[in-house]
């Protein structure tokens, strides 16, 4: 039996990060690069940089570092990118557009080859290049082309049946955009895509350092 | 001086869960609730959610818990989500449309007041009731609007010269969907959508199921 080794999802975090980083070194021509330089330049610790990179299981050598091209390719593999799945996107409203509309999920392996709505205006239309279905078809539509992805975008208040009809139509991992926690059997992958708990973050980090410079006026 | 109590950032992450776990307890009626109850429905840990609330400053009643009114205030008002900013959005693009177009974020307290692109074509329109300004004009907008958050939807290769736009304007938080790596002075908050780390996690997470399902196929 091979072992399969789980990569902590703090790394899986960061990888794309270096990808990025060392897409960028690659075209301005740089052909070697050393863990070191990549956590300089992302400001982060050289060790942790060592160990995420190792988790992809590919070897450095001494002095020289990694090969950039072999690096980039060893991330991507890593990070599922080359292997690419079809996926289904349910809620062609504002935000299911937008992600429809977006261009770098395709270089991460996610092709969204349907979307799904109940709203008979929006069934039949096509938004950006994406045909968007009948939400009563999800079901069969999943089964009968192997999709294994699900990416969510409706309503809060019916992300859960949405849900449900996913796995029974075979789905294995659901990208949630809706606020809804969701339950699912253990076998199903569930991602929060955290819009709301990103923007949480930044204001609450604007309104403590706001407070720090009034009590700095305060005590002047 | 007053003193400035820093919240976790887990914990913060957690907080918006709360209010929504909340809000749909206040529509079915439900006026009381202990931190025992938000734990179970969220599967979180009872311990964890209690030091979570008393991360706001408020504090329960013994027996009744908390009434639910009064803890989706205290949570919003440490959220920082009654007090609105106003914002500004820079790049005008599929991503960047879909933002202005997401209800959502004014219920957190954001506020997005006018977008800036530097397409000729796409200056002068409105796009989502929001009006979209020419590019160049942006530090000027900001320092006159005494403008404090920036969002970054911009290509990757133009997201540290826009930051350094929105800085000099004297904005004080950045948003940024882009996957650039920012360089801003110390007292600016930056806070990453992640939306392609997001990706990741779900990816690598799918690619890790099926490697253990194929695996356990073998032994059979």
């Amino acid at each position: 039996m091979a072992s399969i080794k789980i990569t902590p999802e703090p790394t899986i975090r960061r990888l794309p990060k270096y990808v990025h980083l060392l897409t960028i070194l690659k075209h301005k021509g740089v052909k070697s690069v050393s863990s070191t330089m990549i956590a300089e330049s992302l400001e982060l610790d050289s060790t942790l940089v060592r160990k995420d990179i190792e988790a992809t299981g590919i070897v450095g050598r001494p002095k020289t570092g990694f090969l950039v091209d072999k690096l980039i390719m060893a991330l991507r593999e890593h990070l599922n990118w080359n292997n690419e799945d079809d996926a289904f996107l349910i809620g062609a409203g504002s935000l299911g557009a937008a992600i429809l509309g977006y261009k770098g999920f395709r270089e991460c392996g996610l092709n969204i080859v349907a979307a799904f709505d109940n709203n008979p205006a929006k069934i039949g239309t096509v938004i950006k290049n994406v045909p968007v279905l009948d939400y009563t078809k999800l079901e069969e539509h999943c089964r009968r082309m192997h999709i294994h992805i699900g990416i969510i975008t409706v309503p809060a208040p019916v992300a859960q049946q949405t849900a449900d009809a996913l796995i029974r139509g075979g789905v294995r991992a659901i990208w949630n955009f809706s606020p809804t926690q969701i339950a699912t059997p253990q076998w199903v992958v569930v991602e929060y895509a955290q819009l709301t708990m990103s923007l949480a973050v930044l204001k609450r980090k604007l309104r403590e350092t706001e407070l720090t410079d009034n009590s700095i006026q305060e005590t002047k």
